[in-house]
């Protein structure tokens, strides 16, 4: 029941230039080059994501299962040349998948195309059909998730980090997608804002079913339990998730929600705080094992600063994934009682 | 944005005999008698409603609008006999209204009649497009959430008589529903628990919009924050209804959530006192106005002895709606310093 990719993936750029639109492809060719084969560019100074060019022929022949559809359309429209290319690649069979608003399956000679050939259009925007209520039965295995003071502090980054470092020390990690930009990354997973909100927490229990005792997910956060509009989202994830563990996510100089200013974000102990309290419903022995903070607003020592005394304050470890990595974290989760 | 239902009804019992299946139909009789211009039944034996019985063409001589459909089809099928009569209500211009699992537009011949006559086919369960992502910001007007310990407490009961309750002391109120016999019960309503959970609270905020400063919105509940499958549903409610007062409805002898058997209920104590911390976040002056106990499965004193020390221990006036009323709670809450 969980949306699943092909690899290894054609990214498509478009003719986008700005870094800011391609941001779904810059993610996947950095997190998971090993399943990217190319990319096809409709200009040559458009955005390079340092892996091949390639046609849509070059990409058949390459053995490409999916076009993946790296950059977002400015003004909602999408041009010609880009469905010229999308259709493209449904007629040579290659699933097309894209997070984009517009559903797929709405433009006819695409959906002609993929019908002809066989190939899948992917949404990741919508949410498989068949989700459960979610049963609150424990789970085997290990699972951490990322929380927020906020939306858009940095969870998928952290999530994606702190899966590199338990691999790096040798743990058995998988990292659990709940976004878009998420699951193109992972290959898999589910949106679960666009999840009906009774099967909320469903949409987390199959998302990190049943494991290996010492294996651990790594789950993408969303939005906060404290924010005025998405904190059903967060509490059903939260519930669903089942979390050994949760990483506090925050971006350093922010007051306030973001897009929401007339709410002032929660301290950083209030909102770990609140987080325990709600997940202890589903696992009693849930805890912190860290923070993570965007601080790439601080200059020179103010970020090793702030994260020193954030860490003697909360007494947990404090680091900004983009320079110190997660390991620190890790050490934590990893040692854990059991 | 809202499902809005047209006055005056007649309701569908079908040949049921079953009280259980009909709630439905008798909850709109109950609460809303005046809006219920006769029954239709297909069988002598079937539950009444203590209104009149009409043939469809004796309630379009008497000014029906709307055909409710108020009965619950037992294993899933719907009966020929049954697609008879809402097929000719939709022929003879009335809408049709239904809770049913089936889509009302699925079947052919009654949408054909549906849109020869101009009559709308109204699908509870289907939240209306268009639901806006909550926005947090405080509403003019008076809000009053009911809140549990579990499912099927008696959130809609307590609202419902709460709300009779104020219009009793001569306050300005109104009943807000959020499930589908509350929409029913109304006329009007969002079917809080069928919205994508991004949007769980904006529909909360669309649902008791801006009114006047001493004007009550009674809004029915739905789950509890503590429910491990609907959550949730219930926070984004609590976040987006902005209530200034909450009513903690609870089953006296519930020891274990229904149909969760593994996860026993939290304290009353509790249960209010995570409400109003989540609540605190968009209502500041958020408090709580009592407790309503559903005490039917206990006998003689027990029910009046659980009353009591139960008031002694919180403070809170604590009634079984359905035996007291909800006065002592309506005290309180028009006792409210502002």
């Amino acid at each position: 029941m969980k949306i699943v990719l092909r690899a290894p993936y054609l990214i498509f750029v478009g003719d986008q230039e700005d870094y800011t639109y391609v941001k779904t492809g810059l993610g996947i060719a950095h997190w998971r080059k090993e399943l990217v084969a190319g990319q096809l560019r409709l200009a040559d100074n458009a955005v390079g994501l340092g892996v091949p060019d390639m046609s849509l022929d070059e990409a058949v022949a390459a053995g490409v299962k999916s076009l993946v559809i790296g950059v977002a359309p400015v003004g909602g429209g999408i041009a010609d040349n880009w469905w010229q290319v999308i259709i493209g690649a449904a007629e040579r069979g290659m699933d097309v998948v894209s997070g984009l608003h517009f559903r797929l399956g709405d433009k006819p000679e695409l959906l002609a195309a993929a019908r002809a050939s066989g190939a899948q259009l992917i949404d990741i925007r919508v949410p498989p059909k068949g989700i459960p209520v979610g049963n609150g039965k424990k789970r085997s295995g290990k699972r951490v998730l990322m929380v927020g003071t906020d939306c858009a502090v940095g969870k998928k980054y952290t999530a994606l980090s702190l899966h590199a470092a338990l691999l790096e020390a040798g743990a058995k990690a998988t990292f659990r997608a709940t976004g878009q930009t998420g699951i193109m990354i992972a290959g898999e997973g589910l949106p679960i804002d666009a999840v009906v909100s009774d099967f909320v927490s469903g949409a987390a229990e199959i998302l990190s079913p049943d494991n290996d005792p010492d294996h651990w997910d790594v789950i993408e956060g969303q939005g906060s339990v404290f924010h005025p509009g998405y904190a059903a989202v967060s509490l059903g994830l939260l519930h669903g998730s089942q979390p050994d563990a949760i990483v506090l996510c925050h971006d350093a100089p922010r007051k306030f929600a973001s897009g929401w200013e007339h709410y002032a974000l929660p301290g950083i102990d209030e909102c770990i705080e609140l987080n325990l309290t709600l997940g202890r419903r589903t696992n009693p022995d849930i805890r912190c094992a860290g923070i993570s903070v965007n601080t790439s607003a601080l200059h020179g020592n103010e970020r090793t600063d702030y994260l020193a005394k954030l860490a003697a304050e909360t007494g947990f470890p404090c680091v900004d994934p983009v320079i110190d990595g997660c390991a620190a974290i890790v050490r934590n989760l990893l040692a854990s009682p059991d």
